[in-house]
């Protein structure tokens, strides 16, 4: 089928998909557990396509990691539709019901969005993840994976397909786009007849292509440079403890710490703490104040502005909660930020005045996640302001729609 | 200034803004209610150049009247303005506050967008509109509005800044766009840097070409080709009365009926008394059996399609509520959708299946509006389904941040 094709589809099982009741997309979940057990080898198989093709081509092992499946990761998948089959429906709820003078009830109504692009890179737990997601929602999904995963998508989502088969909900709910050439995602990012929402899930390049060539209302994912000040005032042997957990417990996500800003009081005692504490494992890069207490490279104007994702740390001396905020302002990509404080005034200046998806006090920037924050699972995590920010989960799937009852009223 | 310094400085604004408290921003608007009194006749002056120059360009007698100002027009948005100061602030609430088990407070606060840009066409009310809201949800506002009310929306920007100037918010806060051209509008629509929210106002042409070019967020306004569905067991008299409103009231609205869908078994008794009512005032036009009841035009394929925002309408029959659904999924705008109907079960599917911002049982399409929803005033009514659906108010001007409270919480 051509792309076009299947958003007809995907499209036509939409609007019956929208009202199904909770228990018959329930019960669709469950099918999809057996389904995927029952094929486990498989998908064990195709995966292994994909993972030879990726060692052949001397991909990068971390990223031939993140690629392999196996059994216990095909559980891992099982375990987040299990989960999200116990979250509530986020479908035809209200908070906001009101009447107005001339009697019309209106009631503000979740609904679903309809038909959800995702357009993610190398894991194939996405398609897992972020199929049950949707179709709890109430949306059906159009997935483009990575070529790098064809065969484990093609693989996974045959099984998904077999396991609806056996259920009251259609196949047609999911589709996965099987043309890996690029071309066909800027097809898909001006299908706005046929596509409510796409999400890019990836790196940067990835991203822009999307915000760039995209017509179809789309949601900016996962860039983090994300920063912890240290405040005068901070414990500072928790303050090594939540930096260690930022930096180094998963360097290569985007809840990850890349740069550390530190009050000037307490610079010449914390820097030489951290130090002793990071410098086995990571790389520090400082500014010349840091350089003059703790021996450690140059941090250049670049350093500020990058995510590394890796094992290294910028370092910069502040001169107070108002010039770390500055400094966030400037470099910052709006996704997680921390003060470590026992002062509240700062806490509170700081958690008014930066502008980002997360702000903490006292916390690793590490719990940025869906699964974390308690949402079950998560589409990704936004970066930008519209519709939704921060870990989507089922509740950032929706939509709204009015329903106005009345008794004959007119508009005087 | 070019179009980047304006963006640069309300960027600046818009962090000192986003904090301040509602007092100040209350202050802020009756001054610009006191300014805005004190500039009336130099604002009605620049007016007048405005309007004697769309009169000898020879423009519709109907657009010349949307951009003419008077003594009560100038009293009309100073309502609205008063309407805006009693609205509740929208900011730094929350609905969703919860700790996690590891003991972190998550606060899910609204927070304003930034800067928020808006290009709209004729009404210098807009311009008001548009600032008042803006400021109370704590959003720095860029203003383009159209060549051919330039003078107005230049005197009245004036009058706003001269009224800011006296109160403790920046008149940095907002400003004009007045270069006319419409490559300064491509220019706004790509600078994602400095605008995190675009919405155009107007007709169809100018919101196809901000989709079409926006690489910053936007929201959908306003099309509206929207129904009313007379079932069989409808109030036949109330039905009459609630079409005439939905179309003669004031047809040039997105919310006025275009077309109606007419149940077979009420249409022989039903259409002669539409017709009765109708035929002075409307251009009626029908399908096959329609036209064999009542003398109308023929009704052709684009009619069904088409948003007359004049006294014409488009009536069909139709066989019963599933296909009165599927002639508002092919050619509806998702705006107002209407079913008329004394059956439960009827109301029902209808509202849960008919896809659009705003769906009715038993009123007039005429209500979907912020000021009749009791929003105070509106920014547009949106016909997507991102960040906001149908008309959005104050609340659908903010965005939201989570506060991460800690004592030390590292991930495991």
């Amino acid at each position: 089928m051509t792309l076009i094709e299947k958003c007809k589809v995907l499209n036509k099982a939409s609007s019956v998909l929208a009202t199904m009741d909770t228990k018959y997309k329930n019960q669709a979940l469950q099918e999809v557990v057996r389904s995927l057990k029952e094929h486990e080898d498989f998908i064990l198989e195709e995966n292994r396509k994909d993972v030879e093709k990726a060692e052949s081509n001397q991909m990068k092992e971390s990223l031939i990691d993140r690629l392999r499946l196996d059994g216990k990761r095909i559980d891992g998948m099982i375990e987040g539709i299990k989960t999200i089959i116990d979250l509530k429906d986020p479908i035809w709820k209200s908070n906001e019901v009101w009447t107005l003078e001339n009697g019309l009830t209106v009631s503000k109504m979740t609904v679903p969005m309809g038909v959800i692009g995702i357009i993610y890179e190398s894991r194939p737990n996405v398609t897992v993840d972020a199929f049950s997601l949707a179709l709890k929602s109430g949306n059906c999904i159009l997935l483009r994976g990575s070529s790098t995963s064809i065969h484990s998508n093609k693989a996974l989502v045959y099984a998904i397909k077999e396991g609806l088969k056996r259920s009251s909900i259609s196949e047609d709910v999911i589709a996965l786009v099987d043309d890996t050439n690029r071309a066909v995602v800027k097809e898909m990012l001006t299908m706005n007849e046929y596509i409510d929402l796409v999400i890019p899930r990836g790196g940067k390049d990835l991203i822009q292509f999307v915000v760039k060539n995209a017509t179809v209302p789309t949601i900016e994912t996962g860039v983090g440079n994300c920063h912890i000040f240290v405040d005068a005032t901070a414990d500072l042997e928790r303050a090594v403890d939540i930096i260690e957990n930022a930096k180094v417990q998963r360097p290569g996500v985007c809840n990850a710490c890349e740069t550390v800003l530190i009050h000037k009081n307490i610079a010449s005692v914390f820097l030489p703490k951290l130090y002793d504490c990071l410098k086995d494992r990571v790389e520090m890069r400082g500014c010349d104040e840091t350089q003059k207490i703790i021996s450690v490279k140059e941090a250049i104007k670049e350093d500020w502005a990058e995510e590394y994702l890796d094992y290294i740390l910028a370092i910069k001396v502040v001169e107070d909660v108002e010039m770390a905020i500055s400094h966030i302002d400037t470099y910052g990509t709006k996704h997680s930020e921390a003060i470590l404080t026992e002062k509240v005034a700062n806490a509170n200046t700081f958690l008014r005045r930066v502008d980002a998806a997360a702000v903490y006090v006292n916390a690793s920037t590490r719990f940025t996640d869906g699964g974390e924050f308690g949402f079950g699972a998560e589409m990704g995590i936004s970066t930008q302001k519209m519709h939704a920010r921060g870990p989507m989960g089922l509740n950032e799937l929706v939509t709204v729609k009015y329903i106005v009852q009345g008794n004959g009223q007119i508009r005087e």
